[in-house]
């Protein structure tokens, strides 16, 4: 049995590992509910992070950490992702001058391989699934000896993820809770860990249809779950990490479920309001907040409660976006 | 001869009336030059405002010094403009409860017509070009008695553009310099008044070929110029307003001119390493400085000085952004 537990410690650690080499997160907050009163909701902006999503954190953690400890192998690191997790590694490991080899499915876009190209990695197309390319990836490491690496279970790669939380709280003095969106949970976990020990609350954000953090919150243990969502590409992992569970169950987390059409109206309404563009996945947070338009909720913050939500990831097409100005305010 | 002097009174002036009814700016650091360095330059994410321009501010600060004043006529207020101000003067107008009457040509796209009846105005379409619904709206005015808004050449519009610099001065200790782009130069003006008295420098960015402030500078004093400029939507005044002229002159602000296809690499960049939306105009400032791959320039920093470049607005279709990630770094 591995040890799960994550600490504020492994967090700090991350932060001063990845201090000057990711973008420290921009805040901005909502509008108060009445001219006059303060703002009690602040977002994230995390999205304009190196390589368009959070996960820059975690892959900086990740291999400055090996680098620390000697497990940086002359074959570099390997990854079997054409998301953000693999953007990310690609980005981080060119910025270290460490080899990155990627491995995707054959079928996979050709933008995603010509990103992933941009940060150099080598990129190997295998035919099949993405178990078939996460299959290529595990013989590659055994047979080169190059350094696997995951897109959420992994402990560096969620207290890197952790240091997200570091930077808010200095950000929004007397912050109480803060919003994220779960896939396998790496963000959550990172982030939890880190606001528990200043005392802050975190609400796990999952679409109802995929919902693996949930479901183990149950079943009292990681199980698999069925993925059926719009958000899928970036949260549709079919089992949340075992870390993750641990974090939720320790740190008393809520877990709330959003449907799908939340998460879209969440991401419609960023735009028309404040022309910020985020993935689906970036704006599942939102979707879990009781605001105009977007028949979201599930989170209803107290009176008086200073919440932050991340906004975790724009790697996406605008192009469904229009340029409108509804009357609502986001 | 009117007075044209803009003081910083005018803009503090205009900060308390637009306190808790604009959206605080909120500002991110682009990456430093080296890992470990401290950032120098700032972009200050004015898109995000109310409307997707900083012409909320205005707008805001426009109607409330003339209810102040007793000078808000029943019959409301009244602009020919279906861009950025037109659209903040219907969306301050509904604010707050003032009628506005929006005058368009009727070739005007429905888009335009349907965002600012989105906000409540009343629009009114005219056949013939801008020039004919300027001349209506002036015939309008007359009859009714309604008070007509001015996209730029106006005092309080100024100002309260102005109430940006003082946000940035707060948000970015030590701050030595703010980029702006200039159309008619309300923008312009307010910035460069409050900065000038805080001692902090003013660059004013236009489009090589529309630079009616450029020209007046020139001339002594404002003149015609020919507009021909991807930007000319929200830059292409043909003359600059003489307080920006005067502003200009007696604050020693710099000019600086960039080539169309400078615009279009910033604004692409910005989408590319960063996922901001702007608008042409939005990314007109950014365009002065030397970035990689926007092939900008014409302000080149000194060492050590701390500069904010304002994103000015974002009311653009994204749809010709596509999910970049090139090897850059914005
Ligand atoms: C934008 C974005 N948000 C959220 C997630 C979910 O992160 P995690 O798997 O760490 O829960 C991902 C994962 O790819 C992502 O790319
Ligand atoms: C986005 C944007 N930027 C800049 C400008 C130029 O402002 P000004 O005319 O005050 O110089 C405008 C004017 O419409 C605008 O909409």
């Amino acid at each position: 049995m591995p040890d799960l537990t994550l600490t504020h410690g492994d967090v700090e650690a991350a932060a001063g590992r990845v201090l000057g080499r990711v973008r420290p997160v921009a805040v901005s907050p909502l509008d108060p509910s009445a001219p006059g009163e303060p703002s009690r909701i602040w977002l994230a902006l995390e999205y304009m992070q190196h390589t368009g999503s959070f996960k820059a954190r975690g892959a900086v953690n990740f291999l400055r950490a090996h680098q620390e400890g000697g497990t940086l192998p002359e074959a570099g690191v390997t990854i079997a992702s054409g998301g953000n997790a693999g953007l990310a590694m690609a980005w981080a490991a060119r910025a270290m001058g460490v080899r990155a080899t990627v491995f995707l499915p054959a079928s996979a876009p050709g933008v995603k391989v010509a990103r992933l190209k941009g940060y150099e990695a080598s990129v190997r197309l295998v035919e099949g699934e993405y178990a078939d390319a996460a299959e290529a990836c595990a013989q590659y490491a055994g047979r080169t000896g190059a350094l696997p690496g995951h897109a959420y279970d992994d402990p560096f790669v969620a207290a890197g993820a952790g240091t997200l939380l570091e930077e808010l709280r200095t950000r929004i003095p007397g912050l109480d809770t803060v919003v994220v969106a779960v896939g396998g949970g790496g963000l959550f976990a990172g982030v939890a860990t880190a606001a528990h020990h200043h005392g802050i609350r975190t609400v796990a954000v999952e679409p109802e249809n995929s919902r693996a953090l949930n479901a183990a919150l149950l079943a009292g243990g990681p199980v698999d779950v069925t993925v059926d969502s719009i958000a899928a590409d970036a949260l549709g992992a079919r089992r949340a990490s075992g870390t993750a569970v641990e974090v939720a169950l320790r740190t008393g987390s809520r877990s709330v479920l959003v449907p799908d059409s939340a998460i879209a109206a969440a991401r419609q309404t960023l735009w028309d309001q404040r022309r910020i563009v985020t993935e689906l996945s970036g704006a599942t947070a939102l979707a879990a907040l009781p605001l105009a338009g977007t028949g979201g909720g599930g989170y209803e913050p107290g009176p008086g409660e200073k919440v932050a939500v991340v906004l975790c990831g724009a790697n996406t097409d605008p192009s469904d976006l229009i340029a409108g100005a509804g009357p609502g305010a986001v």
